[in-house]
């Protein structure tokens, strides 16, 4: 009977694994409580802490550093920032440890502080000894 | 001495082998050279031809179809096509059977046919049984 129990217990441990999209959409939800208490520095724990980090936007910068300066140059304030949301999410696997993220993102602003802004991102996700990470983020 | 010229051969065969990323920028130039021949579809042969293809634009369209479809619409002559050229182009493994390939494109047009256009692309190759193709096309 005990063992019974312990390899339920064991089944239903297996079954509640958080899967890697899970994991995946967990970092986003982070991003995203961080990006709205305004709180950059949370914001970019979502990405590689690695010189090779990419965003691409207009230009490409490489680089944790150079990419959290990029958006406190362009967000200097709370306002600035605004209220992020994403939608229309998915997450497709590319073999075990990378995975591709497509979705868009919509800023509500004031019109003092930019405006409304929106587009489409796609990330790479590497899964890291810290965990899943993202590697490459192409907005547009 | 026939074993070690058999060696010697080996050796030089498996040195000889194409990387990915060689494979993958002869893919790209059999692309380029497809579209300054006004060849569309040659140009798609880069794509996996898959309903899962992805092209992220303005908007994303889904499917190696609906992705010929819209290049046919957005370049419907050779002269809208123009002359192709793809520059600082960088090809990154994620694991063995995927790729990031970045870099930028630049249209050369007549005024008359929607002058020059130039941009950031973001691709990702998978090694499929046809060979590397592109799965999702980023282009900003």
């Amino acid at each position: 009977m005990i063992r019974f129990a312990v390899l339920t217990l064991l089944c239903c441990a297996a079954v509640a694994a958080p899967s890697p999209e899970t994991d995946i959409r967990a970092v986003l939800g982070r991003q995203v409580a961080g990006w709205n208490r305004g709180d950059v520095n949370a914001f970019m724990q979502g990405y590689a802490d690695s010189d090779q980090t990419l965003f691409i936007g207009k230009t490409v910068t490489r680089g944790w550093q150079q990419v959290i300066e990029r958006y406190r140059k362009s967000y200097p304030s709370k306002d600035r920032m605004g209220r992020l949301e994403f939608s229309d999410v998915e997450v497709h696997p590319l073999g075990s440890d990378y995975a591709l993220v497509v979705g868009r993102y919509h800023l509500s602003r004031t019109a003092e502080s930019g405006g409304d802004a929106s587009g489409i991102f796609s990330l790479i996700f590497h899964r890291t000894s810290a965990g899943w990470k993202i590697i490459v983020d192409h907005t547009s």
